[in-house]
């Protein structure tokens, strides 16, 4: 569950995939009760027939909480989001699609403005079953180093 | 419920402010099913009280979810997302909490890719009750432009 | 579970109460995601200082929903709901309020418009913990006769 | 989402439509759960083979729920919810229907017992993909004369 | 809804059959966000597929929460759940499977450990719409005596 | 997420706890929901005022299902669910609760009947916050030797 991992201990290029989770039209309804947004993209099956997609797509706030939900399985106590950024989504989620998230440390630099701390960038892909990604954005983390635990 | 607004619709500055939410206890139980995190500092009362917020703390992914989701009131068929940027946290958001969502044009031009579409950039400001921002991002929309319809 | 009554069984006056419910704010925040009744009468704790209550109060439909639902404990596979009349809520319902249903047997008759039939109609009151009616209803019964079975 | 509209401003006759809604397996599972009504015309596939519909059907105060739900996007603050009447199903929602409401001004009175404040009934009717009215009701509103205002 | 039931009055063999309820997705949603439990094997339909099911599953606790929540409908308030043994998963529930659960009085003996209560064995069985045993399990209530009331 | 464990492997004794998870009021009116049970223990607070804990009280079924959800973080695709055996709830859990499962390795013992596997029995103990065992019970499983996969 708790994996400790100093900024220095992360490498570009390393990879990593999650298990898969297929959507459903449960969270589909779910996730409309849970955030408010009731519009008929995602809740007229009627009004999708007429859409380019033909049927009811994910909200992609869904798509976003799903697909970073999935790499929540360890817990690194010197990490800490700082933000997200270029979030995408370059193909639409339906129900019975079945989704899994590749992180993959894209780059990683010392924080001027946070002595001790560095910056890791994983760039989050969600692909589905035949293979298109349907998100991308990029988590920023705030890295404690090793070193800064040694000084303080 | 629907508002039709093309490109040159938009006018920078222009700004609205959502309806409140009351973030509640329930929220966070709901969230952490629905994306599968149940990280402790989201789900547990005790590990939270050795945290700097003493409490358990919203799902930053719920924050987006539901701030976004207070925007979700009228629908402009010639707009479409095209993505999120600088997404951040800069305050915790705890359960009793009540969120509204401030909403302004920040900029806009015309997308050279797609003819007939501009971007427009709304700056999303989700604001507490005490008018702490607990989370910011830029909402970028493509909209059509009424000149283009005119063309097509 | 499953008990026959037909429609002479039913007694003018019977009456019979229902176990409580202890209503939650996770029963208010559900029913604003069912119903998508986000008002900030029921959702924004803000908001509802500022109103005569001085908090949050449930949905009229939730509290219809499940005064109606308390009752759901016994089928009488030869009655069916013909409708409601004169549903009025008039006193509100908070979270942690803890509801009742009597149900009482108000008057019946046969029904000249389906031979073998007969109207009953149930006066449906909530109570809550301080014994105060918070909602009341009236829940007309098509109900089968006993002698019309005799026959077909 | 706020639209202040006087006694005076409710015009007899005048009718909107909400955008539309699939009702799912998901919401009918939802609202067992919600309601505590596990009746088997609403919960067992089996059982409901042999019932004269063929399949489950969605509970009545659902309908209700959602239906009413559907109206729930402006605000009039000067308006009340009075009661309801005259609530029917006369044909039943089964999950993979859509439904909207459709809600015609349908008569409105001065209120002798509530000087300033008249009464309007908007007559509701929810209506499926096959335009066939899955329920009826007569929503009562109190709502404040403009006049009153002035005076008070 | 409650029912009396002294030591005395169990009988061994008698039996009873709950109602039916279809187990859909949603409930396996529901029972994966409730319980943490996001394992392939109930989430994921393309891992599924190469598993000897070839589909997902409900998690066993589901099976057992349902099951036993199935029997809910009578309270006796003299009898207490001592525990329950041999909890036994003999077949798969698949979403769209109907169960019921068969309650049979095994055995009764009185409790030396307790004076005046008994120890009642129930067996449940859960049956689906194939007339399978998808669970059983023994559920060991401790009964009050009608001769230990006599004397208290 | 995946860990390949074959019946050699696992040390009678050995341990591992749980992440922890508070129990929350909104727990348990989902169980109520999911599972169908509204006995008045779980869902009134009114009538739980007047039993020995004199507040609602967590149904032992959701218990369970978290309980053992907690220590479904990681796979071991040779490992099968066989059964669970002694249940047990020594003490009840309330709303507000933070609890944890510790897995001890009980015993293990090769299995005659199924040639190349072992059983090993996990003792689970659910804890809360105060240091209480409030759930006990042993998760037998059925785990595939190395020496068996060597000779198939």
């Amino acid at each position: 569950m708790e994996k400790l991992e100093y900024f220095e201990d992360y490498e570009v290029g390393a990879q990593r995939t999650t298990t898969g989770r297929t959507i459903t039209e449960t969270d589909i309804v779910f996730h409309a009760g849970h955030s408010g947004d009731f519009f008929p993209h995602h809740m007229d099956a009627e009004f999708a027939k007429g859409t380019p997609f033909g049927q009811r797509i994910a909200h992609g706030t869904m798509t976003f909480t799903i697909g970073i939900g999935l790499t929540a399985t360890q817990i690194n106590p010197v990490a800490f989001t700082y933000g997200y950024e270029r979030l995408r989504f370059p193909k639409p989620v339906f129900a019975n699609d079945t989704i899994r998230t590749r992180v993959t440390i894209k780059n990683k630099a010392l924080e001027p403005k946070r002595p001790g701390f560095g910056k890791v960038v994983e760039a989050c892909e969600v692909i589905n079953q035949r293979g298109e990604t349907v998100m991308y954005c990029e988590h920023v983390l705030l890295v404690q180093c090793r070193t800064a635990e040694a000084v303080a």
